[in-house]
């Protein structure tokens, strides 16, 4: 029966592979097993964050010395950018095993990588339908057939750059858009569309290309989506409960209204046996293995009414803003700063919101 | 009898002085009484923000035409710049007006302007002197005879441009330090140390200017201290309870440890009535008037023993990244983003947290 | 017989007028013939720019007390943000006189005021057509009937916020853009087709608000336009050649193919009598009195075939690096760097270049 | 007989190898001849700037391929991040072959690893005297023994991280400052003296650690440093005239004062052949094979008397203003913006100046 194990490193930068060296040395992690790494990197998170693809290439290195570089390639990379405020860089490894575990229902993953997408449908309906089928194919691999079993959506999706551009409308294509920065969130938000599609949450006739990026009241509950400049493709990878998995771990999830909508996340908390009055005490913060959650300022300027700054601040990127400030809000609610807090959440929960998942060791 | 009164104006930008001559038309607020304005202005923070002077000169300019040029510059206009994350440009105003108001205790408030600091003096003991000095004439002022009794004073202090550094340098005295975003918390350090030995929580004697910045186990529980290019001397506010002041409001004030430390936040807030498991629900957000808060990043570079990134990253300021992050954790527990969250928190609570004061509505 | 005066005035900060106050005292400048003032001023000469703001308030007060109120509201201020590289902050004071001068053609100024311009209109035949009226009124203001006498036309114009976005869907209109920064570029290209329309470089028949920021082949050799958060209308001044009046001083222009493309200012300085083989010698370098400039990264990404990141950079806007860039080679080529070099040149010279104004001193 | 061979290569990220693997295909570069590898990378050229590591392990992995990992890793990579303004990212491969090119004297190199630096030694003495030894070592192995004949020496050096200062710390030791980015310019400032040394421009027994980056009047004319998080030992380069060596290629230098003095690089353009009034014309431009300047912000805040506002921005550090600029102030005098400017220029090139090499095919 397949076990999920899920381990949490510490980073000391975008090419530290070391502790992740020292856990498969230690026999804590078995490479062949290893489905999927995600990362929060220290870079802006933007479109000029080389430490993704640093981070990718660094830890493909690694891997490859134990499980050759054809595997190690195959492994599903997702790295965000920006570990604003205190956030800690690290790497949350995402390992299949097999064999007897507690009974289950337990965590189940399943990732897929897509085909490249062409430049010219990215933030477009072209988008929504390959993530979509991804997703499927996905949740095939991890035998969940039940969307309702599916708790997180994890997709690497690709971007823009002054150079695709210009290839694109070199062959007489045209693109969504051609702000760079700006083609990171349309492709974040297709891409979430497309988990949307798959998860039953929007009928894809209700969707058309221009809906993309503008309707906003269109969204995942579920899905969390990262644009990178290191690839063409899309990586995807499914977390849910299944029966057919066995294993110590749970998983959870919530959807945050705004920047400061703490509470849901503290009731999922609660449902995993993590409930506490106030911050998580030390015990309930060592079954906490990985929070998982996406941030964006409000497209409308304002939380609870209150003006904010991040759309107008030409300094800073509205993404960076947000990453921050969510982190500090969800960190002083689980007591940790090793969270993964992704910026970017278009079509990711409600405008302003988003989602937000949780894994822990079962009681 | 004396009464506190404090007023909460959301502002849209650094000029915006609407809110403060709606609620002087409205007679919600007498100019004549105003003894300080706190205003979070969205800035970077750091050396070139000019939005501190900007708002200074407006806020002002507004007040000018009520009660004359000389008592409005009389005024205490403490700017903090940058609001980071979901943070709410807004302006604190505190104003003492005379009437039977509840009987006390209740938030008495004192202020003091000093006399301008010499370039050469700034983070070292000629500051902390001086400003330890003015703090003692602020409580006077408002008569707090008792150390005990003072919850917070907040400081607005100078800093080092490369223009005052070159003619201190020109006149042959040295500065303390050439680096202008440096010589910010210097500033701030020598402000709060002043504060400490004004409220005994540290002797003079056991200070020497080569501490200041250096030895960071000594620090004030209620200094605030706002570095800022607009002035050359330092704003001191006093705020306390006093059984000879009457009116609806209460102070108290909390220590955090670190930038996830809301716990005795939460327990402040509870000292004032305004208890809750998890977030602040909407009858106690009411009540609150004004979170005034200090945040930094930790100078070892971790917080409870994971790695951040902050004091790394060259994009960003550290005090900016800190003031977005615990602006969210405390947002988080109080459930508003209209609040004071200010960065460099040197000789400010312990390194890598801070102070917190919490005025609140008795119930 | 009109004699145009033209001072260069060096500024400590955004709100230093001690200068210009010097030179009033003194009897350098009448303010009584002030007709507008451009400032670089040391912002980020983005959306959340303040210094424009606290650079017009500082000026105007110091104006209104030797013309009164009124009139210091009527100088134009035409402050544009961003001192980048070593670009030097400073006030360039325009000043109509009456009197005998040497015998013209001399410098002629003419300057308007628009009314304000609706959010909804912003980038769209609304802002051209109201923009090219303006600029036909101030050559008439300035005696300049012939559009060939034209070297010159500085705009100041409006740019959109998240809250002015917010008032205009509020009341059911749509703006063309919902991107803060990019309705800066976009206003500023609006406007610069309206000096085209003026000046007969384009047929307004030839334009649609669909070309607007995107037909960059469509642009003017003579505008210049900066876009500031502190005003809502257009503040436009024209500067040319006029047998009308008298006075010391000439102005020419030449126009950038790309940002190193300085052999046309090299050129103008030559017809203006200032030519050198390299950079100006000191004599040449006194006689220049302005250089007024345009700078943009260009679109496609490239300067003369080789690659620039200015697009690609989530950190620093393009508008800055290029500043920056282009300030250095035009400070390189008059060996001064207090110049005047504004950011974003969308339909001012063609894509990746910009126009260039000089004035000098006749020999 | 030795030939230096020098290509330049324009590249599209830190980690594309792409150009350099294509000139390997096609036999334009032989691998194994390959001494050092000059880089600018599109980072911040600051503390947490990866562009560098990232492209310095794709150059690595990408030579690996031809000559095996040990001798890729020979390879001098002297990354430089930063390409403000149009500055283009490039590689400059120095290729060591031999065979019977033109007679010479012609352009000759050497190269040479020191042992890693202790944290305790950057920024003071321990690391002028390891720079001195290794640059007379370089010198040796490229032929040169008359320091008159060196034009160039391109120095990699570390930084502290706050990691590396706590470790330094635990273990006792005292770093000679706390600040990460102040960090870099001691390291470049003490790494520029080792090379005033080496070549004679200072003596040995004139220097104390105090006043490394203090006493500016202290500095080589043919220094360049460049620190990196990437490495924590140094990397020399020494570029000379030999008569010892063959081939087409030659170097000379020159120094500029400040910012904007461009004609000392007109003059040695002319001593190599180059001569022009104004920008490079076509042929010249052909001809120039590289262009190395070091650049910085004038420690006293101006340029020929004229404010500068590069060291009191906050938003961007002074080093990526001044490569930015004097980039700018370069590219129009040669007309390409593939030139390596490099930021922080302590000790190299009197205060706010730096040296600049040209290296040119000869006519």
């Amino acid at each position: 029966m397949p076990i999920a194990r899920v381990h949490r490193i510490i980073a000391q930068g975008p090419d530290d592979a070391s502790g992740l060296q020292a856990a498969i040395a230690s026999g804590t992690i078995d490479p062949a097993g290893i489905l999927a790494i995600f990362g929060k990197t220290e870079g802006n998170g933007c479109v000029n964050d080389f430490t993704r693809g640093y981070a990718t290439q660094s830890l493909t290195l690694a891997l490859a010395r134990h499980i050759g570089e054809e595997r190690a390639k195959a492994v599903c990379y997702v790295m965000s950018g920006g570990t604003e405020g205190a956030m800690t860089p690290h790497w949350t490894v995402f390992e299949r095993v097999d064999g007897d575990g507690e009974p289950g229902p337990a965590l189940a993953i399943g990732r897929v990588h897509t085909a490249a997408l062409a430049a010219e449908d990215l933030g477009r309906m072209g988008q929504v339908r390959q993530v979509a089928a991804g997703v499927r194919q996905a949740m095939a691999e991890a035998g969940l057939s039940d969307p309702a079993d599916v708790h997180f959506v994890q997709i690497k999706c690709p971007l823009l750059t002054a150079q695709r551009i210009g290839e694109a409308e070199a062959r007489g294509a045209t693109v969504a858009v051609r702000d760079t920065l700006k083609s990171m969130g349309l492709s974040r938000g297709a891409s979430s569309l497309g988990v949307a599609v798959a998860l039953g949450e929007i009928a894809e006739e209700d969707l058309t290309g221009a809906l993309i990026g503008r309707d906003l009241g269109l969204w995942s509950g579920r899905a969390s989506a990262s644009a990178g400049v290191e690839l063409l493709n899309h990586e995807i990878v499914v977390l849910g409960m299944s029966k057919g998995w066995s294993g110590p771990l749970a998983i959870d999830h919530a959807v945050m209204a705004d920047a400061i909508d703490v509470e849901p996340v503290r009731a999922a908390l609660d449902r995993l046996g993590l409930g506490a009055p106030g911050q998580l005490g030390q015990a309930a913060r060592d079954r906490l293995v990985a929070l998982l959650a996406k941030a964006e300022a409000s497209p409308d300027g304002e939380v609870r009414g209150a003006r904010h700054t991040m759309l107008d601040d030409s300094d800073i990127s509205s993404t960076r803003h947000a990453r921050a400030f969510v982190a500090g809000a969800l960190a002083g609610v689980v007591g940790r700063t090793d969270i993964y807090v992704s910026g970017g959440a278009e079509h990711q929960g409600p405008p302003g919101g988003g989602p937000v998942a949780v894994i822990a060791r079962k009681a």
